[in-house]
């Protein structure tokens, strides 16, 4: 049992096995690209109907292979990775005789996503992507109780001018998201209000100038959190190792000068 | 008398109490909300209408207890914050009788920012935030200089041409800050004017670049002020520890040595 | 005579003076941005023209003592900020009688512009601006080559398909220019070319993709040589006054070791 | 032979010879521009042609030359640079007798970015920023992916409701490409489509948020690396030059205290 585990480890860490799946997932990427062609898709569905069971069969296989290959069949779950591959794969299988074919063929293209966990290098810059995340969380709350606050003013100031950009809640909250990308915020969203009601310029010009402010200092803390982490690691390292060195080296003629002072006074006694 | 201040004192920085305060903060983000569907505004009027008079007061007693705990009374009133917290909450008992319905409804909504006041990472995420705005003066001062000029200018030459957009010199403000968010400055306010006036394009692509290079500049500088900053405090400290402990061991090692030189001049006078 | 020179010297130096020439300045720009509403233009028109001419009078006064009060006259013209405004004042004795209505009026707004060269910080403030462009000479002879045979190709290319923007050269790069600020450059530019010809896509991707790269790389140029002159001048300042401190500590160390070292010598060619 | 490849080789090397090669670049940038007014093109057609002629054998020549004077051929061939040259002018003599006189023009058109193959300062700037590419590999088959999974599902949701900018793969990802530079995307692309389909806004909002967030991290990743780099080649050495010389005066000061030990111990066993 043990020894099987062992050859399905060495098996699983292969760098073929690794280039059959990365192939695999490519193949998976050019048939759901297909599938989207009418024409193609009508002409050849059986064909992609079986080549789509073979990969989801081909996928479950590999993950109960590595699910297998983990020592405490725990160890498996603690990456957020496997738990992504174990979800897309057995949401196929859930999903199989579901009448929602839309939802099945989004999976199927969900699957593709899977090259990012396969390919380490991929894997470790979402991994970076997304760490940068939390430390973003309190701007993210303040931009969210920003935009709350303005939807609801825009809502009611402009639910009977404009009913189609601050209609209700939803759509001004979509509307805000849409200004603060500075898309049409002048030209469709502000300009036929304004020739309505003079005084919205007020509402726009602060909400353009408050939140690309703020997003503005979302970034800047992004960039400033990553220089310095990567020069403290890097460069830091370096003038700690050269500084611990001149330290050492300091420490050292202390000792001499110690064991100097030590001679001198042996000296005087003797005399 | 101090005593009763002291024990609210010690109820008002509770953490209960300070739950308690977000919780009813997030109910009148919640009330106000649902404000805005006229459906449910229209059913439930009663309703809102009590719970935004029982908020109202709750938060009135909240702000006497936080003045009445503060030491001197006047303490009370260096935050900033608090006089936020005072304004927002008296401004709801002074308007409450007016006929702007409006702007009770507008004051209701601003209650929601007092989550800014309350929660401490948020509060001191905005002092950040705003801190980099006095920084900004002189650029500030500068693009005001460039928008008027440009604004004048831009009335002078296109009133006639298009009046929607440089009719007077408040509507050229307003189109201005439009062109500087690069929003549709082309296909909607320049080239209807190109058509007419051959050399328009001269003004345009000259703000465009003023506009866009200043307010990069301006960019610019809050990262590298930040960058510095951040780094100024943090890395720069522990440099200058490391530095202090050498500079410290080597004044140390200089002691040493006066002392060696003491012994041995002594030695000298003793033959 | 050289008396005299002092005493204006000393006149032209005083806070009280600038704070003249600031209000005088403001007053200017208050005047023009008055003059742009027909209805107050028509009313005022002698009261405007009088202003208008006392204006122009004192600050020529103001420009003469300035240069009489330079100590070789040849020293005032030393600054590009006296060039400015020596030639914006004069410019409006040339053109006094001139016909062309509209220039004269748009030289009068022109002079709020020396608002910055009469304010010290911003006169920095611009000079650090203008000092980051010749840096950015090759990245900008770069970008003119690319516009240049974009446009010719694009010229080539969409001449009779889109007259309205690549009707000829000049056209054409008005609408490089407008592309690059990614203003419009699918939904008006490109999408009715690529309904006639499907391969223009790649023309305006590829722009897009160029464009931007280069001209990010420009920004990043600015932020990167910003980001180290600031640091270059200010933390490695720091450090080096610490480090110099440091060396001279050890070179005293030696000095003392060196000493008694003698002292040593001496000792036993005395026994 | 030897001889004539150094001669050569000196006149190829010499600043006339390359000011005459940019002149020469320069008058054929202003032809092909000349070149696209249909105008001054059908009555100077004959001129332009055999100035064309003229400017492509020149070049001919002179990349002959510089083949030549390259010490064994091969070494010419080293540089990409030289490739491009040699490709641009090969290429004018494959197509001459073509029929897509289109083409043809394009190459004499293309030929203008000679100048920058030629003029040194241009090329290195070029290759530093065609060196911050493959840094980005890892980031760009990221958003590779993403694009290619959004324009299938894009493709697949909104092939009916939106055939003009969903109809099929290819256009999919041209609209995909259009709302990462936030052109139109919420006006022109998502609100037809959000008018059928409430949900689709749930699409647009997400690939907006995730595709303006890796391509600002990709920013990032530029900005950091170059910041890094620029401060570990300059400030990083001039530390470094500094610590260096601190420890070559410590090590310097423990000599002189191994030398005091042993006179001492000599003292002593003199004694």
């Amino acid at each position: 049992m043990e020894q099987l585990r062992l050859r399905i480890h060495h098996i699983v860490e292969h760098n073929w096995f690794q280039g059959i799946i990365i192939t695999l997932i490519l193949f998976n990427a050019v048939i759901v690209g297909l599938e989207t062609y009418p024409g193609i898709y009508a002409e050849y569905r059986s064909f992609f109907w079986s080549a789509d069971t073979a990969l989801l069969w081909i996928f479950t296989v590999e993950i109960a292979m590595r699910l297998f290959a983990a020592k405490p069949f725990s160890s498996f779950f603690k990456s957020s990775w496997n738990w992504f591959d174990f979800l897309i794969v057995s949401a196929g299988h859930i999903f199989v005789g579901a009448h929602f074919v839309t939802v099945l063929r989004i999976l199927r293209v969900l699957r593709v996503f899977r090259a990012i966990s396969v390919i380490p290098s991929l894997r470790r810059l979402v991994d970076a992507l997304l760490m940068t995340i939390p430390s973003l969380g309190n701007i993210m709350l303040l931009m969210g109780i920003i935009f709350y606050i303005f939807a609801v003013i825009g809502t009611m100031l402009f639910q009977t001018v404009a009913p189609e950009y601050f209609g209700n809640l939803q759509l001004s909250l979509l509307t805000l998201f849409q200004v603060v990308t500075l898309e049409s915020w002048a030209s469709d969203v502000m300009r036929p209000i304004f020739d309505e009601l003079w005084w919205s310029w007020i509402y726009f010009v602060l909400f353009v100038l408050v939140g690309t402010f703020v997003i503005f200092n979302l970034f800047i803390g992004v960039i400033v959190s990553n220089v310095e982490k990567s020069e403290t690691s890097e460069k830091e390292a370096a003038t700690a190792i050269r500084d611990e060195a001149q330290t050492e080296e300091i420490r050292a003629l202390r000792g001499e000068i110690e064991e100097l002072k030590a001679l001198i006074k042996q000296d005087r006694q003797e005399k």
